[in-house]
């Protein structure tokens, strides 16, 4: 007998799990497949143990700043590694508690097994088949892992594992140094690690400006050994594994791959929905819809590759059963894009950086954080911070910056940009004293010097508009 | 011979500053004249001292979490006070430095003594005689001090005087829980000081919402002892100082008297501009352009009493200095009221609070931070947001609140506020995970709750409307 169900999730991630909560605000008639360990990428390998992980580092690694503000004994503290990964792992196991809870919840209506596409609307899974009228892929991705380096067992490691190490060493290797090889590399290092660092690019943590860009490897230098611009090959050592690139080579006793994700298509049978794959195996797809070609078949979350990162996969699950239920429903825009790497001081992009921002036409303003007051008192001041607007009429297109605080930062531009503010408007909105926020207003001031803009008045909003009838 | 000036500048603080720099925009004919300390109260004695004091006290802070999280020897840490204490006050020279170099890079335009006006448009100060087209007072304001507690001697000291503590004692006494109580209070409590707190009101850091304030009364209550609602009695103790009051009696060795502020009028001879005083001391003005009655005469910064806050001053000098020179502009808006306190969690308000709000049509939402998801991987898991919105069509109206990183939260609401923006508008901008963002979320959907009102979508923008078009 082949069972009816209206909306098949596959996925129990992110995407899948905001899918189902949306699927059910229009029916009860779903039906969750989970091939893989439950509790979101995000809550078990990803975001929530590497934050907890990196809270502990970053508060950590003021000690010599505390010893230099008038606090004795910081020279006696000790990270005890064992001790801190438990706590990782503690704090893990709570996070993960909530999405497990939600698919045991579902009773019959949630699947464990490797489901598999028989068309585009039947599936097979665990010997029982299934015929959907509407389907949502959402399976996720993995850490990429060089095959040769699987020899090296559990001293090579990926994010997947890494937070299951019960007693790390402290010689520590990560090659890549994307977000994740950024963040978890300044974290072992800020607890005491001897940490070496490889990677291909000159980039690290996803930056584009140069300059910005250098002020984060400014950072991480007096902290570990950065190495950009190699490939790092890994051999056998005496007592751990040696790393070599170049021109340098050093043992560590294990090593943090960190070379971005695959999406999980094997043995989806995705070759029989009847459409082309890419070369990652993954079908073509509308990009505001998530919907594959004309089937009623849907792809959402880090799978598709779009945008892989945790709210967007939640925006993504909820488009996905939104139109998967509303086929004629008029498509949804996405949030100002956003990136933050919870490194200290903090990184990211929000709105158009880089290659994607227009080739002419635009102006810039940037801050060097070194000397912002508050960070000063804080003792965080590093890092610099760029905006780039429209010279025609300065409004904020993007973004990119090495700051402390750069998660706050980053949500009051990225909503600025939403909003299509320009600077003078960015310019009559509050910035209190002492905050980091000042900084930002440096660099908008900055933007308008560009300009070539002259004010006629103090900063402040006009009277008569009656948008602020309500400030007057 | 009387000197002839076009704008007179009584004052070298922010406000003061700032309306210098507006003036000298449109002329070089400018005259200050300060009587007191260079260096503005903000840095001299006011926020940066205290941001500098409160950092070391806040990292200091977190020692008790850090041994929960795997640091070994936390427990044999120790604030050498004295060293703390230098620590700031060499932060604060750093600081006081631009204010002091400003005015001394005026030369001749630049008088210290005490001014005093003859009439409107005639000022004395050191026996000279001086005649201006127009002429601004920011004198500022000092703190108050009950005249009997000064028998006390350096045994009670306000904020002026607290930073120059070398070696403070460490039973310390604090009488009035507003922002500088509090903040300076917890400072001293995470510094291993043994702090008693009293206040006369129910209030603390001007928190209007009961359950706001209750939630940072719950955290000061860990650290320190906090009497509300009581006044207290100071004497001679055996030795130190008793303070008595809600049939409490505990001795300390200094008590920081945080009991507001009183404008700086005496000897400036206000009674002879010819117009009525109100019980302070302080001329009647107009709130908008800050003149005084139909006089070539302005009142800008603390000394008016309107927004006794840093970034306000410097908005009001700019105001002062931008209508002294053009008499028929029109006028300027203030920016979305917001004031924050640098406890940890922090606290503060954006937008209308409290008795500001209209008396009904009002909606609220809530998020308790002691379970919000990014506040608990970082151990600062305490707190709660309010936020209030009109119920006619969700417009954002104001928030309180008590929560991590609230600085950075509060600009991103009063940015918010200023621009009108309503619930469902603010519910589609992005929030990243894990931040304390999220939690702000949580309180708008619960607003929108509050509304009555059912999505008939995600909450996200639609593709069709113009604005949007950069985002699909």
């Amino acid at each position: 007998m082949t069972r009816q169900v209206k909306v098949v999730i596959l996925g129990a991630g992110t995407a899948g799990m905001t899918a189902l909560k949306e699927a059910q605000r229009y029916t009860d008639d779903v039906l969750l497949i989970n091939a893989g360990p439950y509790g979101t990428t995000c809550a078990r390998v990803g975001c929530m143990p590497s934050k907890a992980l990196l809270e502990v580092a970053h508060a950590y690694g003021r000690r010599d700043w505390l010893a230099a503000s008038g606090i004795r004994g910081t020279n006696t503290l000790e990270a005890d590694l064992e001790s801190v990964m438990a706590h990782v792992r503690k704090l893990r196991d709570g996070f993960v508690a909530g999405p497990i809870g939600t698919a045991e919840a579902l009773g019959e209506r949630s699947i464990h097994g490797q489901p598999r596409f028989l068309d585009a609307t039947t599936l097979e899974v665990n010997g029982e088949r299934i015929k959907a009228e509407a389907v949502i892929i959402a399976t996720g991705t993995r850490p990429n892992l060089p095959e040769a380096w699987r020899s090296f067992g559990d001293r090579v490691v990926t994010s997947d594992e890494v937070f299951e190490l019960e007693s790390p060493g402290r010689r520590v290797g990560v090659v890549g140094l994307g977000p994740i090889g950024v963040e978890l590399g300044q974290a072992f290092a800020q607890l005491g690690c001897e940490v070496h660092a490889f990677t291909r690019g000159e980039s690290v943590a996803g930056l584009s400006d140069p300059d910005v860009n250098q002020s984060l490897i400014d950072v991480l230098d007096g902290q570990m050994s950065v190495t950009t611009g190699v490939e790092v090959r890994l051999h056998e050592g005496h007592d751990g594994v040696v790393m070599q690139g170049g021109g340098q080579e050093v043992e560590v006793d294990w090593v943090l791959a960190s070379l971005g994700r695959r999406p999980n298509v094997e043995g989806l049978g995705l070759e029989n929905l009847g459409v082309a794959l890419d070369k990652r195996g993954v079908p073509a797809f509308d990009a505001a819809t998530l919907r594959i070609g004309e089937l009623p078949v849907f792809i959402a979350g880090d799978v598709d590759g779009l945008r892989p990162l945790m709210h967007e996969a939640a925006d993504a699950g909820r488009i996905a059963a939104y139109h998967a239920l509303h086929p004629n429903a008029e498509c949804l825009a996405r949030r100002t894009p956003q990136g933050i790497v919870f490194t200290e001081p903090g990184a990211g992009y929000a709105g158009l950086i880089g290659a994607k921002l227009p080739s002419s036409g635009v102006v810039t303003g940037s801050v060097d954080f070194t000397r912002q007051g508050r960070a000063v008192t804080a003792g965080r001041n590093a890092g610099r911070l760029t905006l780039y607007a429209d010279e025609r009429d300065g409004r904020l297109l993007g973004a990119e910056m090495v700051a402390p605080d750069a998660e706050h930062l980053l949500h009051l531009l990225a909503w600025s940009i939403q909003q299509q503010l320009n600077v003078d408007q960015l310019l009559e909105m509050p910035f209190y004293h002492p905050t980091v926020e000042e900084g930002l207003r440096s660099a908008l001031q900055g933007v308008r010097r560009e300009l070539g803009k002259r004010r006629t008045q103090p900063d402040l909003p006009l009277c008569h508009e009656p948008a602020n009838a309500a400030l007057c």
